[in-house]
């Protein structure tokens, strides 16, 4: 966790009086292994803004339809709540796209961790055939030929010569706040006590107790391991994904995956790297028998849905950006290949 | 235009009078064949707001990657700023876009004036096996399924009994906000002189004199009348919509289209029912040709451009709305077929 963070954490903490007494508020944030997530104040407002229009941008792909917003909406929880993703030319994705909320917490971006950071990330979808079907040399002509874009990178960066890499820079920024803080789990966490329900708590200590915490922790309950898909059960899926495998050529990351996070989990169905399970109680059954080879009662498995319905945080207020027109410099979208 | 357009009218006239006399404002008014776009302000807002969801809601698509706001993207317009649009399937739309844009100052709706209203004109893509592909029972059954949705029709029309007409209903409401007031032009209408520059204005004197008011006029410039595309000269295209025709059966009406809107024409290229051209310069020449039988020099031609990007209004501030998730209830959507 960052200096700023912890500080915002520990005024927070200082504020539960009313609620709690301060100790207590400390005590569980120092026991517990979930953390609350802090606001992302950027230092940075222009660059945010200039990625916020870049994320809603669909003139980075080759049809001029997709943008990141598309795979990663910021209605719905930061994903399509589809199993996999429709790319150009309504191709079928290989994988489920995952919520960008909160990806800034990650120790890596993809599902097999093959970006080390946002910004990496943020490259890979442009010129990827299946997804937006660009390339990174037209995407950036595309932003040339448009002056007010080239004003808002002057801005930011002190240059007219747009690259590759301030527009992934700049949308990174913009994902980077994308956080979902509060939530009733967190005021729970920082000591309110009346925040979440006896049977949501009984929930999380079933969570603990069982060992789900153990690749679900932290401030995203997720996000900061690989672990195999299938580690007391084999995992039968169609999906022909191999996992961190394909970014490792590993033997021992076949089939391993980045650990998804739990955070508004509500929101992010469908689950699993597949997408092939809709509901949480389904996929709380799964891995609960997959993982840790148990069998739970309904009790268990209901209370622990409650719990995860707790995780659901406040969602990022987006005013939609206005997308400065076109020129006629402006490379044409080809929304339907011609022969 | 209403009475409380007209109060409003009247009320911002009386306030230039730091920039001209309301004399010279009103006679100005009086006199031109623009009118001003007054703002909406919606006497239903809790319906407003159930529209604005249901105007981002891909559940109302089969794919459930499909919404209103994929073709009439308002980052960009209230346009999708291609020739004609990806529906489902990615399959080719018949037909440019429309913008939504202040679509409720026209006398219809869809370039062929078949849809009376906005609210008729919203049942139309739903189910529209081109664009969102889906029926409206299963769009009202997606709807039935979410409480969160229930509970809000519920406190806008009174009934959990959600029907297609309250989805449009709602729509329509939505729709209606999206007018783009006080631009440079509306501005110079209500009596500012130095709103525009003299190369705006002599555009505009040649924009009236040669004759594009006959039928861009009115508070949108347009959506007034249905006329032939090709009036004095045949407009080529391989589109093969016959306009009007295809709503009426009326011989007089083949190549018949609704005139469009000149509002923020510079954000809702390419132009035409066909989009077949991107630029607001060759659009003005190709239709002082076919329209009017004239050859403009090249300088009328830009005071024109001018001119027309004064008619870019305040475009309509929206912040992304929170989509309810989804039950074990809710039809799931069918991204891709399977046989």
């Amino acid at each position: 966790m960052s200096a700023t963070a912890t500080g915002w954490l520990l005024t927070a903490v200082a504020e539960t009086s009313s609620e709690g007494s301060t100790d207590h508020a400390s005590e569980r944030l120092a026991n517990e292994p979930v953390q609350p997530i802090a606001p992302y104040q950027s230092e940075h407002p222009e660059k945010v803004e200039l990625g916020k229009k870049l994320f809603f941008e669909p003139r980075l792909s080759r049809s001029g339809f997709i943008s990141c917003n598309s795979c990663h909406n910021l209605s719905r929880g930061g994903t399509d709540n589809l199993p996999t993703s429709i790319g150009h030319n309504w191709q079928e994705g290989p994988i489920n796209s995952p919520t960008v909320l909160n990806a800034g917490l990650h120790m890596a971006q993809f599902w097999d961790g093959r970006a080390a950071t946002l910004q990496e990330q943020a490259a890979g979808p442009i010129d990827n055939p299946m997804e937006m079907a660009y390339t990174h040399t037209l995407a950036i002509e595309v932003l040339r030929s448009i002056p007010a874009y080239v004003d808002m990178f002057e801005a930011v960066y002190a240059t007219r010569d747009i690259g590759i890499d301030h527009v992934t820079d700049a949308i990174a920024e913009f994902e980077e706040t994308l956080v979902t803080p509060n939530s009733r789990f967190d005021q729970w966490l920082r000591g309110d006590d009346s925040a979440i329900t006896a049977d949501e708590l009984a929930g999380y200590e079933t969570f603990k107790s069982i060992g789900c915490v153990a690749c679900h922790y932290g401030e995203a309950l997720g996000g900061k391991d690989f672990h195999r898909m299938g580690l007391v059960h084999e995992y039968l899926t169609e999906n022909p994904s191999q996992g961190r495998f394909e970014a490792t050529g590993e033997e021992r990351d076949r089939f391993s995956f980045k650990v998804p996070s739990l955070r508004n989990v509500e929101r992010t169905y469908p689950y699993f790297h597949d997408g092939a399970v809709w509901t949480l109680a389904e996929a709380t059954e799964i891995m609960a028998y997959l993982q840790l080879g148990r069998e739970l009662p309904q009790a268990d498995i209901d209370n622990m849905v409650a719990f995860m319905r707790t995780l659901t945080g406040e969602q990022p207020q987006i005013t939609l950006p206005q997308l400065p027109p076109s020129t006629e410099n402006t490379p044409q979208p080809v929304p339907f290949e011609r022969e």
